[in-house]
């Protein structure tokens, strides 16, 4: 067959070069996950599309970079660590050939950073937009997997980095917000998976923040049947989104891409996640805690009422 | 938060119910893989886009069926059986409730029949055409999953049920053929992964149909570097493509869908293939050999001359 149809020629040229040993270099069916003793593996898979997550025309290496970084959020939030993905590629029969280069360029950035390979994947032409969806793969040991799951009262609520620049990055990209350093549109183009940050005997339950702040600290809530208090003074933001104005605070507690954790962490541990932060460089910051009643999330304003922040989160439908 | 969005109300009303343990009720970011002692894991990933792979008004149920078969054919041509899935759907914001009610009804017979569960996912809206991604778990004792690579010289071509019917089924509901029976379109809709067929130590190499027997014929002649010489005349076809008359066999031999086995047997294996077969209920039929040279796939008429099929398989790009 030396007339390859464009399928394969493009998965020979752009995607073999970055298959792992698991990959069985992509000639195979299935890949094969090693069983590795005493681990277990954490699975996930995040979807993106073309004018939903992302423009048609943003750089295909960012593009493949977000995608593979949010699907990485996944495994930060499960405290275990990243071993490869799955990657499913459908495309506009225009997609130029330059495209699929920038794209892979940027898999290839990011496997190498975070020391992943690709094991598998299907490409398929759509008449409609580009549309990705990546299934990540992380091994973590039996049983040690952080959960949304175990928060008691009692317990902190930590967060990690800075909280609502993405949501304002996107806002900047629409033009509703300057963004004079572009320091929060890349936060929203290129978010920075926590996975350095180790969990594992510190914190009691876990997400990442990918809806909202005030969202996802709600999963954690709902999953463990009680409710949460956070001060908005509290919430850590970056000189950018500080820039922006009160105006926008609640805009950044709600709005999701910050693939930042929130964490539900016993006070006596505390002093142990600033050490492991402190390690591994990435800050964290107490911004309230949990409690049986009412079982919801209450944010408090600076003089100590609860703020109005219409809906939380978001959804995609 | 009582008024969840839409999308969230449709997890937890059609998908939450399909989840397995290993899914952790849909609940948190990832879902663990259970180390089974002596296991591994095989994983594939196969998407689907309404107007390329399915009509976007086939009936929701027969589109979440084919979806999971065939990605459970991936693993039963590695020879593994089937554990559970991740889903991603991207739909149009115009879906309707019953679209989303007859396609978990879909998964929930198929769940059933092949003993599986549901262990996460990822739905989202998108201005284009419904578009569905399946990431498939399978075990397999290790070091025994079945591989392209493997076949020898001097194998046996063996396939299991009868070939071409899919594309036939394809051309009907074009209009392009007679389908008095609905056999032929049955088959393109709802295909029958060969999972029940015992391949450990009997066959050596094997792939699914799903390009074209040709095409992955010749997947198994490039991961082994050799040649193979089949019978047209050999190929099993059903009543059904009996009946579509000689002008179609190339059309058999090369048309994608089928999710029938080809596999690398050595001769002196076909009995307990044969005995396996009978066991399972699957039929297998010897269509020709491997050799070394020509390190190719040559197709020989009913007057052993080599058929022209012009281009082999085919591209979804």
């Amino acid at each position: 067959m030396t007339n390859l149809p464009r399928e394969f020629a493009l998965i020979e040229k752009y995607f073999r070069p970055l298959a792992g040993p698991a990959g069985l270099a992509l000639a195979d069916d299935a890949a094969i996950l090693p069983a590795i003793p005493g681990r277990e593996w954490v699975i996930s898979v995040d979807a993106m599309v073309a004018g939903v997550h992302f423009l048609a025309d943003d750089p295909p290496d960012l593009i493949a970079r977000k995608l593979l970084r949010v699907n990485l959020s996944d495994l930060a939030a499960m405290a275990a660590q990243p071993f490869g993905y799955l990657l499913t590629l459908a495309a506009p029969v225009t997609t130029p050939e330059s495209w699929f280069a920038g794209f892979a360029a940027g898999l290839a950035e990011d496997q190498a950073r975070f020391g992943i390979a690709l094991l598998g994947g299907d490409t398929t032409a759509t008449p409609g937009p580009l549309m990705l969806s990546l299934t990540i793969f992380g091994e973590v040991a039996a049983g040690r997997a952080l959960r949304r799951a175990g928060a008691q009262p009692g317990d902190e609520v930590w967060v990690s980095g800075t909280i609502g620049d993405a949501v304002l990055g996107l806002l900047a990209r629409r033009g509703e917000l300057a963004d004079p350093s572009g320091a929060l549109l890349r936060r929203y183009l290129l978010p920075e998976p926590r996975l350095s940050l180790p969990l594992a005997g510190i914190a009691r339950a876990g997400a990442d923040i990918s809806d909202g702040l005030v969202q996802d600290l709600g999963h954690l809530c709902r999953a463990g049947g009680i409710g949460a208090v956070i001060e908005a003074q509290a919430v850590p933001l970056s000189p950018a989104a500080r820039e922006a104005g009160s105006d926008y605070l609640a805009r950044c507690l709600t709005g999701g891409d910050d693939y930042e954790l929130v964490l539900a962490v016993p006070p006596d541990r505390a002093a142990a996640l600033q050490a492991a932060a402190a390690t591994s460089g990435v800050a964290v910051t107490r911004i309230g805690h949990f409690r049986a009643d009412p079982a919801r999330v209450v944010v408090l304003d600076a003089e100590g009422g609860e703020m109005a922040l219409g809906p939380g989160g978001w959804s995609h439908f």
